[in-house]
């Protein structure tokens, strides 16, 4: 072999290790589905603060509490909430049990196959719904058919799991947070036994970080067995102003960071950004109709008026996902 | 210096390390405060087994959820709840705002001294007093009165603060079990707020990790400022059939392990030692007259009666505070 062929090896091999590096240095930046520009900027620029020790931002690990709403904000919500699909063949099951909701809204929309009519009992009449839909078993039991139904269910239009359409830039999110010592919470209007079977494997976030709404429950002894069963009766609607009120039940502290995407996350995102000290508020606006479904002030689920009023006055980042996310889904 | 003196320091040196050694390795116990014996080592036996990885009822990590009542089984709950103390001092400064209290139980004993009239109104009534003489100020307030009176607050009999009242051997319980990886959490009748503002420093217990009776709250925007404020309405009883309850809702598991003292711990040992796989069910003794105080089947506060007929028959391991612990108080 020559000089020449052996400076050529050789310079391959530089290149080629100069090539690793550099798409080493790229897989490490832990937010690489954002794009550069203030939005990304602006999260990097607030755990910065709040994690520098000496930084008059600084704030201790047991403060630092991040709250990420789940629908729309997580993961997909159009055309309907995933509870609401899973919901809707819950009633279909069990209707015929209960006779009377052929004339009782909304299980007769449900039923008659109008969504347009169920929409219109509002988002308390689909989130009691739900509740409903959801009662006459134990919870273990209600646990498995929930397990089961979201390890094969998937969305109408792409096909894909329901779990395969969860927001990449999120993921990294969650992960560039819990790097970062946070303690990440959801708080979710959506059920919180519907969310907890998966939340572990699918966001790294576990049971007892999960905040949601609930039906009431009862335990009781059957045939020397303890059972804790699920009653026909709302419990707690963890929307609005609910989600401070749930914030403060499971967690006992005021988040410093709040991330959400409708007005349902109003009170989460004000009750969190007027706290002393550095605070963060995000809502992901929802404008990219070529790659997800652009919606907003007019929307049935997830509908986001006041905040994009308010938000931006108040301090808020407002995500663009069209501009701020290279990438929607993990898959894409 | 002659050859036999070298030989004496040294062989001091050596005995001296040999000594360090052993007080090293005696320290080194995680359990130094419980007597050798079978209930010290069904402890010891349990988290072997769980944590043994390979072992046939070896548990993740994820799933290690151990559930600890707190009157009674943490710190002590005689002459009456610690809460109740803090109550006592409400009642007394709110009284001239509510008139009717005179002649309303469990007011009308509280305001006459009365303690067994109070006592007769039962533990609900204890609970309610609680939970009502709580109210009327924003959650911060709150936090803020309880940290304040707990920073000084003193036992009427031995004069030391009440959170050195903790028990020192399941201070010891509570590392152990963090040590192997548990998440370790409060459960108990308490109210959630009262507790949180000092489970962090006293047990290492982080707030979110706190379960507890609640009263009910509300959020407001006042003068631009939002808040929440506390209800005079009870919102949970965290007791009894409630614990069970109160774990699912803030959990969302079934502990592996719980912790008591008392029949209102019954259906949280109940519900977690019947469960799959290997299961640990605790219940502290009150028999140390002479350390403490010996109480159980006819106590106002802690009434341990159906737990010692009953779970030793369900496989629980019951602690003899005179026997298995060599020292109540960290002080000791």
């Amino acid at each position: 072999m020559g000089f020449k062929s052996v400076l050529h090896i050789l310079g391959t091999a530089i290149l080629t290790l100069g090539l690793s590096a550099t798409g080493a240095l790229a897989q490490s930046d832990p937010l690489s589905s954002w794009n550069e520009g203030k939005t990304k900027q602006a999260i990097v620029d607030f755990v910065t603060a709040v994690t520098t020790d000496g930084s008059a931002d600084y704030v201790v690990p047991a403060d630092r509490i991040a709250t990420f709403d789940n629908d729309g904000t997580l993961w997909s919500e159009q055309p309907m909430y995933v509870q609401l699909a899973f919901a809707l063949d819950r009633v279909k099951k069990t209707a015929p049990d209960h006779p009377e909701w052929k004339d009782t809204e909304p299980y007769k929309s449900v039923l008659a196959g109008d969504l347009k009519g169920l929409a219109a009992t509002g988002e308390k009449g689909v989130l009691e719904l739900v509740a409903v839909t959801h009662a006459g078993m134990t919870s273990d039991e209600f646990t498995k058919i929930a397990s089961d139904w979201i390890a094969t269910a998937k969305h109408p239009e792409t096909g894909r799991l329901y779990t395969d359409m969860v927001y990449q830039p999120m993921l990294e999110l969650i992960d560039y947070l819990h790097d970062n010592d946070f303690k990440v919470f959801i708080v979710s209007g959506g059920g919180i036994e519907f969310m907890r079977p998966w939340t572990e494997k699918v966001y790294g976030i576990p049971s007892e970080r999960v905040v949601g709404s609930s039906i009431k429950t009862e335990y009781k002894v059957v045939d020397g067995e303890p059972v804790i069963t699920r009653q026909a009766a709302l419990n707690f609607l963890d929307d609005k102003e609910g989600k401070p009120i749930g914030i403060l039940g499971h967690i006992g502290k005021r988040p410093i960071a709040a991330f959400g995407n409708s007005d349902g996350d109003f009170q989460m995102l004000q009750w969190t950004t007027s706290g002393d000290g550095k605070r963060f508020g995000l809502i992901v606006h929802h404008d990219d109709a070529d790659r997800e479904v652009a919606y907003d002030r007019k929307s049935v689920f997830g509908k986001l008026d006041k905040g994009l009023d308010d938000g931006p006055k108040l301090g808020w980042t407002i995500v663009s996902m069209k501009n701020d996310w290279k990438q929607i889904y993990p898959d894409d």
